[in-house]
């Protein structure tokens, strides 16, 4: 995996939910937002919303706060959301399918072009409106379709074995939903979504509610 | 929502994967592990490891490491995953269903006892074993079962009129997979998990490997 040391990870965890507010901010008409009003809806404190959003390199104005158009646009090109990306998902399972119809990643770019399966009964049909594959064409259909991220979420058993392909297909970037630490040349990055790291969350504050 | 400061948030969420790593190493017939071995695995510091291991309240010795089985008990206690926790899933479509497969969760003591749901073709089969009633049902049904945790993946739309009747039938904690930001007494947590967090994290890497 690429050794890329990136700072600031919980804060760039957190601009998404930033720009959920702000995009709800700019629907309702206003023209500033402030670093407060964005703390309060997501119970953070203050000076920890405006260290994040300097991040990105915008500066609010006193008592103005942010210009709502110009914090997206800072927010969205400093997670590269203002291009589109083009997207395959490997594995047509009930994960994949939640992911394909996931309305949010359309905002951001992500364009889920293609789907591929073993199961020859989903070969053919789509499911939101994405087509699903073989995953024999996946090499072929990757190259065709220019796309740069896959998002992986077949079984752990076969996680390495289509990970190798999608290198070899010249894949950019892996977002790996199965539990299994992928190994990849360095010029590829991959992000493992571990659901267990919400449920600890969840799990501590059970416990330090119970406590008060 | 309950506005318990919960510090150590990044550690608290790396646990689970220091856990893997660990299990594996029991498996191995391992009886220590070292703090170093655990940061090359992840591609942590090891000092940052250390960091997180002593929120647990565990200490390694020199040279050795930590033992194996005190470290795993430990971690386990610190979340709370060597308690059983019974769980409803709200929502038996896709994103529930692929979450009521997910092997995981039976190792942290996250049982999933039922499932609920509108569609009455869903209502009285079964997925991954899990059974789906009638959402009708499910006030009576949680007290039944002496279920804690609620785990939510139903369409925005019906996302707060559900939260309240799991409120008020005395649920402690919500798992939120929808995108909402549900309003709950203080008495209730909730975590709420975000897909578009992670999405950011694999941009901000894509750039950051593009412009080395």
């Amino acid at each position: 995996m690429a050794k890329h040391k990136i700072t600031a990870i919980p804060s760039i965890r957190r601009l998404p939910s930033y720009l959920h507010i702000i995009r709800q901010s700019r629907e309702e008409g206003q023209e500033y937002i402030s670093g407060t009003v964005i703390a309060q809806e997501l119970h953070l404190e203050p000076i920890q919303v405006r260290k994040d959003l300097a991040i990105t390199g915008i500066v609010g104005k006193p008592k103005k706060g942010y210009p709502v158009v110009a914090l997206m646009a800072a927010i969205e090109h400093f997670l590269g959301w203002d291009e589109i990306q083009q997207a395959v998902l490997i594995g047509a399972g009930n994960l994949g399918t939640a992911l394909a119809g996931y309305q949010e990643f359309h905002y951001h770019g992500l364009h889920i072009c293609a789907a591929f399966d073993r199961d020859t009964s989903k070969i053919g049909t789509s499911i939101h409106g994405v087509p699903v594959f073989s995953l024999e064409t996946l090499p072929i259909q990757i190259r065709n379709l220019k796309a740069t991220i896959a998002i992986l979420t077949v079984p752990s058993s076969n996680a390495q074995e289509i990970t190798d392909i999608l290198v070899g297909a010249g894949i950019s970037a892996i977002w790996n939903f199965t539990n299994v630490k992928l190994k990849v040349p360095e010029t590829v990055v991959v992000q493992k979504e571990d659901l267990t790291s919400g449920y600890a969350m969840l799990c501590v504050m059970m416990n330090a509610s119970r406590h008060e």
